[in-house]
């Protein structure tokens, strides 16, 4: 008997043949603007628009109306605008009002293949995945039997060199919760001497109380942004609005580099500032090792994506990890916000040539599933010690499959050197042009900040960018932050810097 | 121009609207195994299966296979098998072994209506829904234009009676963490009398320093179980692999009320026990203010789902209101487990008769989304306060649409109720039957649980009645917990029960 569901999945296997044919960045996408207006699909063929489309003021009229309404359910001034997700396509984010922005910032530097990437499309629409969107497992326990192929195929795929053992989380608060788990874990298993926890451990970490809950710390650095949740945040050091209120571990907190630009200029300096972070991390590890708060763990950011995108040297990444090496203790790299190609390599660590591979290295953001990949000496010894109900989403890494694909057939990370080099290159030659205003062009790959004199002029930038039809985001407390997707080319960082020039050369 | 992609979505759109003539129950879906066999789909029509099938043990040889080259990747002791999702249905569980298991467990409770409910694969193929599955957002920067309305009609159609405001998140623990900074937001606004934060405030909070960190803590219960991460994993206090190895914060613990059964028969004892806990919270709140450490709220669940199934009286919680109430802090209760149905009710707490509504309610699991609800007094008064990068995930409250609308539609909650009845009157008649091996049956709704006489007792059953093509789980140190889907009948708890006589008549 051939019922409607058969039908209708027969027909989705005929079409989903016919949409494999029809790989890439060929066409767009195929929807209407959901529940609110819904219409005839658009029919738009081909690629991304030639360049932004400004018809109101950004925020426009409704996505201010929407704002409004939202804020009698949630607090809504984060909001920039409300975003049409279906007309919006590769580098180009379409609002409520009807305007395309040409984003440079990607959700937070979290979409991989910018909007309706086709071949996302049709993973989603591939019927032998629909079981996994649908049912959402708790993977931990009745993990599916696809798992570990998909596991291999996208996580494996794309993980750092070295690390052959991961484990996938719901967010990248999440991730970093669990890193440092494993690390406290490591350390004390290391304390038992391999031996099984004790009773008295057992029962009193119910009440949190050591021996059970030892009173270890891990090291953090000045600006970092690790994540929101009460361990993660208490190794970020960002900005007030992320914890203030909220109560914290005395943990030790080092000075991350302040490098001075450009660096030709400043080599001795910087080589200063780099020892003295290094000397100081020695002494808080020897300091708070002495009060019995055992350090377990260092963890840094490859370059502090949010607290000012403040790059260190690869040399100071060795030299910490070496630091790590001689304690005995677990070097830990976040890379949430650097992974997955927008350095131009696949892992920002990979620019540093460090000696062996970082103990942990958490992802989330562009990786579209939370999670971190770990040495095998951070294998936890017993079940449910790194565990909860979902512990990440297959629907997630089915995409990330996809993607990682799409970036080794497309050759993405060779795109985004090329076109970081031109991105950065060109942001030199505006700050020589307006030495006043910018300043401190940097970055790896497509990830790349630059200074305005002040807050209020990067503020003002960004506002006036986005009404001309670009997105962009800041950090830190001056700079301009790059994140777009791992598709932009030069021909949109052109447009870009016609915004920028003409911009700042109207502002004083 | 007709593409290949308005082919394929024309084609979608014709079948969506004939599945959407064919509503709820009545049929089973259509996919393959997935990657590894893919074949011809199944062609099964009309109903769950009349009963397990059971052809290995369990985990059988696959599983077993799986797992070990799982353990390679990351600890997976806590496999129970590797799952067919494609072949599950309903009430029914599949592994990858060809058995087929009534699952009274349905992912740690996550799965509000079965396997493969034919409404959410009708949500997965709209078109319409397409582009929020492919591009997730950074929620609380770029909502999609149909975000209110998206969350209007699944959040707020469930929302607690008199919460009207609520905030999504990507996991339960995520879910705790962010009412745990909610408490601390609105104490510390109280404390400033409503004026913004001092530069003092907001320097030294970087520094994890008062005054921007103060010592506030929240109050919790022996045994209860609110998430893995370090602010969730302080008021957790079930099992020692949670906790062990990880520094807590010392917050208040009090005993949660230990309740014997049959409650007829221990009125006196119970009410007593009640008030004991309920002195105790009083205790801790006076002697951890006067240590000037702030106890700014009380964190419960309704039912410790975890620790042991452990249920107070509604007295007991309407007194905890109070008390929350007469200190001025706030009575989140942590619905993560308890929401949704399971309990009869929406929420558990609506057993409870509240003098007022609770001042927030955490949700994950059966809500698909993470999140929490929370009265207007907890809005955040500045941006970025409550924010993370994804803040859930609109494709997870598309699916929660569907979800309500076929909780309301189908009478589900009057179901939970009817079935749950009927299960734990069954319970209660079994520990008549084997004294000696059963006792304290007990739940509201479907969300029951019952004792063995001891923690070997009740492994051996459970690994028994997998066997016998029965999936559960267990709770706290020796009790079997019952957490169905909303779409359990009296049939299905008859299967149940013939397993119970037969395993526990051979046991001693």
């Amino acid at each position: 008997m051939q019922t409607v569901a058969t039908i209708f999945s027969g027909n989705l296997r005929k079409n989903a043949k016919k949409v494999s044919n029809f790989t890439n960045w060929t066409r767009t996408i195929i929807s209407t603007a959901g529940d609110i207006k819904r219409g005839p699909l658009p029919n738009y063929v081909a690629e991304e628009p030639d360049g932004p489309q400004i018809k109101t003021n950004i925020p426009g009229p409704r996505s201010l109306a929407l704002k409004k309404e939202l804020s009698y359910i949630q607090n809504s001034d984060a909001v920039v605008f409300f975003t049409d997700y279906d007309r919006s396509q590769g580098n180009y984010i379409a609002d409520a009002d009807g305007n395309l922005l040409l984003d440079l910032y990607m959700q937070i530097a979290s979409l991989p293949l910018g909007y309706n990437h086709p071949r996302l499309h049709q993973a989603l629409r591939d019927e032998h995945n629909a079981a996994l969107f649908v049912n959402r497992p708790a993977l931990a326990a009745y993990p599916p039997q696809q798992w570990i192929a998909r596991v291999k195929s996208a996580l494996m795929t794309l993980a750092p060199p070295g690390l052959n053992c991961v484990q996938t989380m719901s967010c990248g608060s999440c991730s970093v919760e669990y890193c440092q788990k494993s690390m406290f874990m490591l350390h004390q298993r290391r304390e038992r001497g391999g031996l099984p926890p004790t009773d008295e451990e057992m029962q009193s970490c119910l009440i949190n109380e050591p021996p059970g809950c030892p009173d270890l710390c891990i090291l953090s650095f000045t600006n970092g942004l690790h994540g929101r949740t009460m361990g993660a945040l208490s190794m970020t050091h960002a900005k007030w609005f992320h914890k203030l209120d909220s109560p914290q571990p005395k943990w030790p907190i080092a000075q991350f580099p302040k490098i001075r630009y450009p660096l030709h200029e400043f080599e001795r300096e910087n080589n200063a500032e780099v020892e003295k972070s290094l000397a100081e991390v020695e002494e808080l590890i020897e300091k708070f090792n002495k009060l019995g708060r055992q350090v377990v763990g260092i963890c840094i950011e490859p370059i502090q994506g949010e607290g000012g995108d403040n790059m260190a040297t690869p040399y100071f990444y060795r030299a910490l990890q070496r630091i790590s090496k001689k304690y005995n203790i677990s070097f830990m790299l976040d890379e949430i916000q650097t992974g997955c190609g927008g350095t131009g390599k696949m892992w920002a660590h990979e620019h540093f040539n460090l000696d062996e591979p970082p103990d942990l290295v958490s992802f989330s953001k562009k990786m579209l599933t939370g999670g971190f990949y770990f040495r095998e000496h951070h294998m936890p010894q017993e079940p449910g010690r790194i565990f909860n109900t979902w512990v990440g989403d297959p629907s997630k890494v089915i995409m990330l499959e996809e993607v990682a694909k799409v970036i080794y057939e497309q050759d993405l990370l060779k795109q985004v050197e090329e076109t970081g080099k031109y991105l950065i290159s060109s942001l030199e030659e505006a700050q020589e042009r307006f030495p006043n205003m910018l300043s401190r062009a940097r970055g790896l790959g497509t990830f790349a900040a630059i200074d305005f004199k002040d807050a209020e002029s990067r503020d003002y930038f960004i506002h006036k960018a986005r009404n001309k039809g670009i997105n962009t985001g800041g950090s830190g407390e001056k700079s301009l932050r790059f994140r777009p997707a791992l598709i932009l080319q030069k021909k949109h960082v052109n447009i870009f810097l016609d915004t920028l020039y003409s911009v700042v050369s109207d502002m004083k």
